[in-house]
């Protein structure tokens, strides 16, 4: 997918919503297990309820990893139903030498066909050029996480160069790829810190997990995240995907997008 | 495996080599593709050839990956076909907040019981712990690798540390666990870096991926880099797994390995 039409589509939708498919076969609805495959069946259900509220879906690929060839398959089955017109983030934060990078970019993009994924940027440049090989396809870099860990090595102050580790990889990476390609991953609880990455990135487009669940706080992600185009897509997960555990869980995931997305819906008003 | 436990095995066999398993359907022996798992075909008859002069395999995940729900059942059936007094190394390099990577550790620690993962260390702290809660188990931390890449962030000097990102990687996460049950990778590329990482980690095992096909010296690499207990497992793929490509592939890989285990056999009484 093309930035253009991505930016389109947060327009279209008044939304710059994306719905983590965290997808836990310990938290979804008893009712789901009887099915052939549950966790298809639990994001089938999530998708329908939710695709015209979010502009993005992304699957966290540990939770499918974690039940083997069975994950694999249903997460296969997922990428195939999420609608075209939708952006898909392979959340795997990967990043390994040359050759491996490619067969992973190959597994995400040419078998999955993903529109995006995550990487690591601590082996550097040579990790992440091969992702970036994919015409179309999106690599989103760990910049600033939302965890607590973030402060051990990416706030770490850098010699002489007056940043910190995080605002270094941003600085360094955008020599291997423009906007129409790279984005960056800036945890919603790092709102303190976006007005200054936005000085260092004012075209990019920022992927903001951490809302809800983590604490993050969407209207100071808003204002201070936010770039002429918007240039944000921020993820919730927990607060919109368990809101339910009954028959009726997809509609209530549906209420709770649906209240995220009004709240975009205003700040694109307001901020943009 | 306790650290014991793979010392003793590095003092019977008198090696310290670890074999990639890298497995690549394009370049594996073409008889092989009339098998039904051509992979684990391959990795069965590597093993069957190798594994008395090794002590360790390390199967690279992305080679699984890349041919999905296929790869997953082929690295499966060769984690249970590895000897149990062998050591064996997911290649992940996985690393994510806490609750993703914890589902990461179940996925290679219980799913396919592994006895260690790599692991990236940019997203700090909690991202490592939830993989050392899995008691025998080993994280295998990235600290200074053998791309080209390595010098644009693990290099970087950190201010008033006096020291460079890699080295504070080294000397934090020693507060999260033990040299019983944590490891780093250094590139066999980095060995006028081993002898300063020995004043560091003096007590730890360093997985040295990077000698052979990436440039990697093994004399250099043994010299600087063993401690009073070996401490080192050197890896090696390319130049072992695919130094044959006909009927008598796994007896050229044997060849190879023996090559390479003999060294090691002299370094041990020379450098020990």
């Amino acid at each position: 997918m093309t930035k253009e039409a991505l930016q389109k589509e947060i327009q279209k939708k008044r939304s710059y919503l994306c719905v983590g498919l965290d997808t836990d076969i310990n938290k979804i609805p008893a009712h789901l297990l009887k099915t052939d495959d549950p966790i298809f069946e639990f994001n089938r259900q999530i998708i329908d309820a939710t695709a015209d509220l979010c502009v993005a879906y992304k699957p966290n690929i540990a939770f499918y990893e974690a039940l083997g060839t069975k994950g694999w398959e249903s997460l296969q089955k997922t990428l195939e139903y999420i609608p075209d017109d939708l952006f898909t983030i392979a959340d795997a934060k990967r990043g390994d030498i040359g050759n491996t990078s490619r067969l992973y970019a190959r597994a995400f993009f040419q078998e999955l066909d993903f529109d995006s994924i995550t990487v690591a940027p601590y082996m550097g440049r040579d990790s992440v050029l091969p992702f970036l090989d994919f015409p179309g396809k999106w690599v989103i870099l760990l910049a600033l996480t939302s965890n607590p860990g973030s402060r051990d090595f990416q706030q770490l102050p850098i010699n002489g160069e007056g940043r910190s580790l995080y605002e270094q990889v941003l600085e360094i990476s955008q020599q291997w790829a423009g906007h129409d390609q790279l984005m960056y991953v800036v945890g919603a609880t790092q709102a303190d810190h976006l007005a200054n990455i936005r000085k260092i990135v004012p075209d990019h487009f920022l992927l903001v997990p951490g809302v809800g669940a983590q604490g993050g706080d969407l209207e100071a992600v808003s204002r201070f995240g936010m770039n002429k185009n918007c240039g944000l897509l921020v993820n919730s997960t927990r607060g919109i995907i368990y809101s339910g555990s009954g028959l009726d869980f997809a509609e209530k995931a549906r209420t709770s997008a649906s209240e995220i997305r009004n709240q975009m819906s205003d700040y694109l008003e307001k901020f943009l």
